[in-house]
Parts: structure tokens; C-alpha cells; sequence
């Protein structure tokens, strides 16, 4: 009997949840299953969202279980008598619910703990329905469960994205690799510093070449992701095929590619940088306002590189703590390159760092004129005296422009860092 | 004839579009609507995604004109052959498209003024169903299109944020008003510094007994939401149902009530408040590494009051930027009620501000100890001399706790500029 080719199976995603009907929260439950079914070469068809009714959400399940091979349901198993996503889903099977008695204990320990108490409607979430795989949450009560019957398959999974996303990598992962008659391999080259559709076009003979493994590509802000995903009889021989593809992309990008370590951000691999070359480093911003020390401070362990970081927003700020002179802001303005500079170059001797990244640009709404217009920010970054200033015109909101600043704030001083020691490699020693 | 009553109306909101069933990006758009929608009063039992598919976006549109009486789809509109949403719509309705001349001209200016080439696909964006209503689309090339039939309402718009925002706010929100058999007008009353159980538990009376005007409570990180609408025959009717809860909320919550204007962020009550009692800011912070001094950067205009922003994230820049003795630092630890003290009161005399705020915390995921947990977190606030400082303890992710953190500096900013003007005014001063 030849398998169900995993390449023709498909996903529905059904979150449930009255909350997200009224608004009240995003569904980035939908975008992670997405995303990771992609990943894992399933098609996705429909997402859905529906509320905690019973007669919607039996209607929703039965649908998809019309169109598609499996369910992804997320929302609906918390302990009140809202809560109906199990018993709908093992009525829309057939099947009955039985105490489940380890998770009963699961449920117990995890009040004990904790020093709650348990009350009675507490049990509902220990119900599960006959057959069905019991999936352990240890960051929540409400344990997964999967059912599966006539090649159909429902995983059923708690909304919290903390106790949502950890099950789906522990157990729902490894449940759906093995319903496939192959593996699939992904790996993901991450690359700064090179717009959207500059690194489409740079792969595009590869996408339109593309059979086995495949590209795609996936914009962010400051940032491009490619994702290379193979399919073959084992994980080995997908390896195979994804590693000359990569090799490949690398060749084409440089420099530019940051990582292919698909857990590695970009500020991480900023840090680390700094860390193998045992720099440290400081911030100076103006438009940015902290959120590129914010951003370096949420790696963890940032504490061996990142020292101090100064929000210099006001023009006496930029003379009274970086000692700026006031003709040198009255000539140039506090938006310009002269200003970057001197803020990267006053900065770092301040916090006595080898390396320091300045951003002074004008994010609107006001504050643009004809020469200096919202969206345009310098960027300076100075390691060990060596100091580049980027020009930057970005586009967008203010919250837009300022992320934008970030990222490539974040990308030049990588590159910095790199042009240095290659300099000082190859052209700055005597052989 | 009665009309069909507002209450009883039912919209689903489909969203188009491959890039979301991949995971790409977050579906951000429904969000918006749905709480558009519940704000007038609308029930929204549906959400869906659908790619760009001709056959199965027909078929979601179908399903849904059977079980909604107004449908707001966003995506699909571009000019590529790909883009099928009006085509599609269109035929569930049994319309022909036409030119639009109009949008023919609006685009055609679009593109000159901005110095860009059509081509010959573009003018795709122009042709429009029999007898639908065209929205104008300043923010992009895609008209926004209504049709109606047989008291059935389906509304496109264009995928982008920045476009669909604006034309269901200028567009698409009057003629849903108009659809309605009364007036629907809402208020938001913002909370903060009380948590979220207490805040519902605080008005737990007023749900039970509510018929017109409705609340509902809506928690944010740090803030609690409660949104008063009303129902009536016209606006001046509902806002004088909604006016007497909101002044009953107010007395419940007294000084934790920073607005009761929908527009009016957490961090901008501050910088108002900040800006009336003419007084200048500035910010030091450890864990949160900047992430305060940017969310205050985020409300233009923000120049007048803040000046500085130190992120003093190692304990040499906090002994070197802020002058903090080694001894209390070897003492008290880094993170403690003291050094929090320290900071609010050297970066307040550095920066010569009146009003300084520290954080100081263990983000995590490593550097717990069972003394001092994952979570803690001292936050120290300075106002003319007068330094109050708060022990929190928050749970989540690393960047959960930093944002709990930075929710809480800007409401105890808040407590603490407010109990010292009242200070002044009713104890401080002599009659």
C-alpha cells in the first residue's frame, strides 16, 4: 500500500475563543500554526476562529473535518462551563469522556505546588475522551489531546500561546512527523542588510528552478528569512539535500547572512558576536528612544558586552552628558550625520566601550521639513575609534520608522565589527 | 414595518490572503475589526482566513452570506492576477465588473505623483461590480468596494493596515452606522495600578445588572480597559446613558482612572500630566534596558519633558554613570529597594530633571535565586526629592516581565506626580 503523500496532506487551524471575536486579543496562535505547518510541508487551507458556542464550534469542527486531514484547535479547555472545545470535538467523533486519572494527579501536583486550591469545576479538565493520546501541559492544567480516526486527525491544544506553543513543539511535532511517509527538513539563512526584493530577486532562478528542497522567502522588518525545506525517506538524506542549498545562499549573501540557526535573532547574534571578540558596547539614541538597548538587553547574558546605554533626546542632553558643542548642533541640526558621529564618538569614551551605535533621525509625525523629511535617520557606530555613518530614509509610521532604525542599527554594527577585524587581518597587519 | 433590530445584526470577517496561511504575518486586521465591530454593536461569530483561491474563496463567502448579514473581507484587491476577491464577490452577488473612471483617474494620479510607471495590469484596480458603492483608498491603488443585496452587506477592502484602516474609519464605519436601526456610542474608561481580577471584581455588580448601557472589561498588560456602550435613538440619547456609568466608574476607581478618551495612551497620560505641572523627566534603568524611556519617546511631542535616558544595565555604569557606591551595590545586591533609591535620586541630580524613574529586576530566564526570584522587580520614582519605591513581582518570559515592568514605572510616575501635587496643595501649604 503506498502511504498518503505527506505532500498532499492538509491542516485547518481552528482557534476558539469569544475573545478573539470581540477583539479583545490577536491571534498569533494562528500565525505560529501556520507558520510551523509550512515548516513542516503541510498545506493550510483556512484558519478559523470561532467562540465558545456549541453549536458553531460543532458546525466549524465538522466542516473542516470535510476539507481537511488534520485539525489544529486551539482555546476552549480551561474548567468553566464555557469551555467546550473537548466534549464538541468527541461528539463530533463519537466518542465519550472518562476521568483520566494521571492527569487528575498532574492536576492536583500542579495546584499543590503552587499553593492553590482546587475547586471542584477544577476535575472537568482532567474528562478526556476515549482513544484519544493525553498530552502533559506542564504550564498549564488543561492537558492536549490528540484523537484520530478514518485518517482524520483532531489535536486539541490550550489557548495561552505559554502553554500552547511548548506542547506543540514537545508532542504535537513528533505526532505529525510520523503520520508522514517522509521527513522534512527545513533550515532557515537569515540575512541583513539587504531589502526584500533585492534578496528576492538574488534567489529568484533558484525559486522558479525549485522542485526538491524548495525556498521561500520571508520579509521582516530589517531583515530577510529564507527557508529552505527538503523532503526525503529520512532526516540524513534531507540534510543531504538542504546543506548545497545552503552553501549556495551563503555564497550569494556574504557577509549578509547573519546565521542559519533558526533559534539565533539578530540582536543575538550581535551580542555573540561582541562576546567571541571580547568587545563591549554601548548605545547612544536619540529617535530611538532606548528601544535598541531594549532589544540588545532581552538577549540573555547580555550583561558580558552591553555596559550602559544613554537616551540623549533633547538637544541639551546631547550637550550636557556627551559634551556636544552647541555650535556643532546649531550648524548641522541635531538629525545629521556630523551628529551621529559625535554622539558615537563621545559615547563610547564616556562608557569607555569598544564599540558604540548612535541613531538621531526624525520619526514624526511633526518635525519633518522639505530637506530633512519624516523617515530620515543617521546611523553611527564606532568600534575602537573606527567610526561609519549610515544615511536612512525609512518610510511608515513612527513606531514603523523607529523599528526600522533598530534593525539597522543592529545590522551595521555587525558589519562594523566585521569590516575591522577583516582590516585589521588582512590589511592592517605586516605579514 | 419595524426594522430589523441593530443588535440582531451578525457580521464575519474574512480575511484573504496565502501570506497568512502561511504564517507570515499575524492576522492583525481581524483583530481590528472585531473590536470595531463590538464597539457598534455588531456580533461577530466568524472569522476566517482564506488564500488566494478562487474556488474556496467562493465557496467561504458563500457560507458566509448564508450565516451573516454583513461581511467585511480585507486582502485580495492588488493588481496581479493572483488578487481575485472582487472577481470573486462579484460573482456570489451574480455582478459584472466595469471601469470606474474615476478610480481609473485617481489612479493614474496616484502613480504620477509619485513618479511611478503603470502598467498595464493596474488599471485591473479600476474595474468595479454593478451598482456597488466605491470607497476612495488615499493610501494606496485599491478603491474599497460595498455591495448590498437582498439585506445582505459585503464590504472589501485592501489587505495593508495602512489602507484598510483609514477606509473603514472614514468609509466603512458611516455606513455601517447608517445600517442601523439606532445609535450605538461607547466610552472607554482606562485603568491603572489595579489588577485585573480586583478591577472586575470592582464592578462585578454593574455586569450582573447591566441592560443599556453594557460594560465590558478589557485587560491589557498593567492597565484594565472598561468600555461603557449604550444604545439609543440618537447620539445625544446614548451619551446621556453612558455619561452617569461613567461617572459611577470613576468614583469606584477614583485617581487610577487616567482617561476616559479612546485615544489617550498610558504613556501619553503621563507625559500630559508630566507637561501641565511643567515638569522635566528622565529615566535610568537596568532590566528594562530602555524599553521605559522609549515607550514615553513614542508620544510625539514628547521633547518638551523628556530630556535624558540612562540604561545603566551593569553595576560598573551604575557606580561609574550614576556614582553608586560599590558597598551598597556589594550590600544590597543590584536589584534591591535601595539601589532602586539610589538610581531615582543620582540620575535625577545628573540629568537635572524633576522627576526620575528607576527599574531595577531580575528579568530572567537565568539569575533567580530563592532569596530573589525570577520576576522581582524594584521600581523607584522620584519627584522633586520625594523617591517612592515599589517591590513587584511578575511572572511570564523575560520580555513579559520587562513590559509588566515598564506598565508599572509609568503608573507609579503617575501616583506619585499626583499624591505629590495633592500633598502640596492640601498638606503643604498653609491656608
Amino acid at each position: 500500500m503506498i502511504a498518503k503523500k505527506w505532500s498532499a496532506m492538509t491542516v485547518e487551524i481552528i482557534s476558539v475563543g469569544t475573545e478573539i471575536l470581540l477583539g479583545n486579543i490577536v491571534n498569533t496562535n494562528a500565525a505560529y500554526l501556520s507558520e510551523k505547518c509550512a515548516g513542516l510541508g503541510l498545506s493550510c487551507y483556512y484558519q478559523d476562529v470561532v467562540g465558545d458556542n456549541e453549536e458553531r464550534l460543532f458546525e466549524t469542527i465538522k466542516l473542516a473535518l470535510s476539507r481537511a486531514d488534520i485539525l489544529l484547535l486551539s482555546g476552549g479547555l480551561g474548567p468553566t462551563q464555557d469551555d467546550l472545545t473537548k466534549e464538541v470535538a468527541a461528539k463530533a467523533f463519537g466518542k465519550e469522556l472518562y476521568l483520566h486519572e494521571e492527569t487528575k494527579e498532574a492536576i492536583r501536583k500542579f495546584f499543590e505546588e503552587r499553593g492553590l486550591e482546587i475547586t471542584d469545576n477544577n476535575w472537568k479538565q482532567a474528562m478526556v475522551p476515549e482513544g484519544c493520546i493525553v498530552m502533559e501541559n506542564p504550564n498549564g492544567t488543561a492537558p492536549g489531546i490528540i484523537m484520530a480516526q478514518d485518517n482524520k486527525h483532531v489535536v486539541l491544544m490550550p489557548g495561552p500561546p505559554n502553554e500552547m506553543v511548548p506542547m506543540f513543539e514537545t508532542s504535537v511535532m513528533p505526532y505529525l512527523s510520523r503520520l508522514q511517509s517522509c521527513v522534512i527538513y527545513s533550515q532557515t539563512v537569515k540575512i541583513c542588510g539587504v531589502g526584500e526584493s533585492k534578496a528576492e530577486s538574488m534567489v529568484s532562478d533558484l525559486i522558479a528552478a525549485q522542485t526538491n528542497p524548495t525556498i521561500a522567502t520571508y520579509a521582516k522588518t530589517g531583515e530577510v528569512h529564507l527557508r529552505v525545506t527538503a523532503r526525503a525517506e529520512d532526516e540524513k538524506e534531507a540534510r543531504k539535500l538542504v546543506k548545497p542549498m545552503i552553501k549556495d545562499l551563503k555564497g550569494r549573501f556574504g557577509n549578509h547572512v547573519y546565521t542559519t540557526d533558526d533559534e539565533v535573532t539578530l540582536e543575538k547574534a550581535v551580542v555573540d558576536l561582541l562576546a567571541a571578540n571580547k568587545l563591549t558596547a554601548c548605545t547612544v539614541e536619540s529617535c530611538t528612544g532606548g528601544m535598541l538597548s531594549a532589544r540588545l538587553i532581552n538577549v540573555p547574558g547580555v550583561s558580558e558586552v552591553f555596559k550602559t546605554g544613554y537616551v540623549t533626546y533633547s538637544n541639551k542632553s546631547k550637550r550636557r552628558l556627551l559634551g556636544i558643542k552647541k555650535n556643532i548642533l546649531l550648524k548641522h541640526g541635531a538629525v545629521s550625520e556630523q551628529i551621529a558621529r559625535e554622539m558615537a564618538k563621545t559615547a563610547a569614551m564616556l562608557a569607555k566601550t569598544d564599540v558604540c551605535v548612535s541613531t538621531t533621525g526624525i520619526a514624526g509625525p511633526d518635525g519633518g521639513t522639505p530637506e530633512k523629511p519624516v523617515g530620515l535617520v543617521y546611523i553611527g557606530c564606532n568600534v575602537r575609534g573606527k567610526i561609519t555613518v549610515k544615511e536612512c530614509h525609512f518610510s511608515g509610521s513612527r513606531s514603523k520608522i523607529r523599528e526600522s532604525t533598530v534593525s539597522a542599527a543592529l545590522s551595521l554594527m555587525r558589519q562594523c565589527i566585521l569590516e575591522y577585524y577583516s582590516e585589521v587581518t588582512f590589511g592592517g597587519k605586516e605579514k
